[in-house]
């Protein structure tokens, strides 16, 4: 059983690729990353960074035409503010790029049907589904009907979301677990250094190392927006 | 209603776009054209020259990084012969680019989405369905339901396939009763100035003319193949 796994260089993602690299032999995972404009290349880094340690197989492919087409989302248009606060926001539906994920998803199968590899795996999870629709079960449920049905007798791909029922806290911990490089990885929707801690994703970060009871690796620029959160969710 | 075609430059796409204008209001068509490495440029020239007879706004996306990852079709790899024959032979699977149309549905999805635009069309129809797995009825239903779950609350676009349930026969005739500009069409798999007349493409676009009693307007270099095929099948 070979996988291809959606590689963006996040935590979840990179939990995913230790998590099946656990419970699969050695060889039979590698790793596809999408470079579709994204205002910080810091991403794509992570993810060869990433990759590099698991010392697996690792394509980039270049979307940049298309994202440059999927404009009006602040992860790829420069003239859209990136929201601050929690992921959960409704504000954070500015950071919806219309359809990324099925555009992904078809072009990994795609790569998988020419290459042999069974399946496709992406680490959306549970916490993704307030704000992208493109994250939800009934989703992926017909993103691996696309997959089998378009690759009937080209190697029945089939697309997989081991995350889909937890959430990013069952991720860390998970990621602890197996000692996946989580330090490696990038959250972080600003262009900085080190990682902002005051957007949307900094926040539910911290709060999935939080909640897992796991030491954070991570260096935030601002802690206060964090704190914030974790006082907040206390006095509710 | 607005409806963004998948424009091949194809006989198909070239009757599409003109059935859908002619049922929809002025403006209401537009089109969007991918460029994934195709060996020969001309299906490109043709969909422009296409578009541009219907005065509708018309993209080309370039998807040429990802047509060189889904090599081994003879489409878009030099080192595999085009297959000569009939459009419906076992040989054709080498013109097969894995999980092409899923992708293409999905960025023009994504572009849907994006632009306020309610639905995708492709002029996949039931004479595609022997060799391609994702032209025939369930892929587009599964492609439809991804589209559908992945834009909720961003466009609810849909994917169309009008001519699902013809065959090409039923398109050329279709295409003379409104006045397609199907002879600015192009369907040849060769690099040539004019059709081959030998490829599968070729011979399946010569048999629909002669089968729905149209003039055919396309030149080809070879005719001694389409009448090989009119000479079996009346044989039969």
């Amino acid at each position: 059983m070979k996988t291809l796994v959606l590689l963006s260089g996040g935590l979840d993602s990179t939990v995913l690729v230790g998590h099946l690299l656990d419970t699969g032999s050695p060889g039979s995972v590698s790793a596809v990353s999408f470079d579709y404009g994204q205002r910080h290349r810091i991403e794509l880094t992570a993810a060869a960074t990433v990759a590099g340690h698991y010392g697996i197989d690792h394509t980039v492919v270049d979307l940049s035409a298309v994202g440059a087409l999927l404009s009006g989302s602040a992860l790829t248009d420069d003239s859209v503010d990136v929201p601050l606060g929690h992921y959960a926001d409704p504000t954070m539906k500015t950071t919806v790029v219309p359809n990324r994920n099925a555009i992904m998803l078809m072009v990994a199968v795609g790569i998988a049907s020419a290459r042999g590899i069974d399946r496709v795996a992406t680490a959306v999870h549970g916490g993704d589904h307030p704000v992208y629709p493109d994250c939800r079960p009934e989703f992926i449920f017909a993103a691996d009907m696309v997959a089998r049905k378009a690759t009937v007798g080209f190697g029945d791909v089939r697309v997989v979301a081991p995350f889909m029922h937890g959430d990013k806290t069952d991720i860390a911990r998970a990621g602890a677990l197996i000692g996946a490089p989580m330090e490696l990885s990038w959250s972080c929707y600003q262009g900085g250094v080190v990682h902002c801690g005051a957007c949307g994703t900094c926040v539910e970060r911290a709060e999935a190392f939080r909640d897992a009871g796991v030491s954070d690796p991570t260096r935030y620029a601002d802690t206060e927006h964090t704190h914030e959160v974790t006082t907040t969710e206390v006095d509710a």
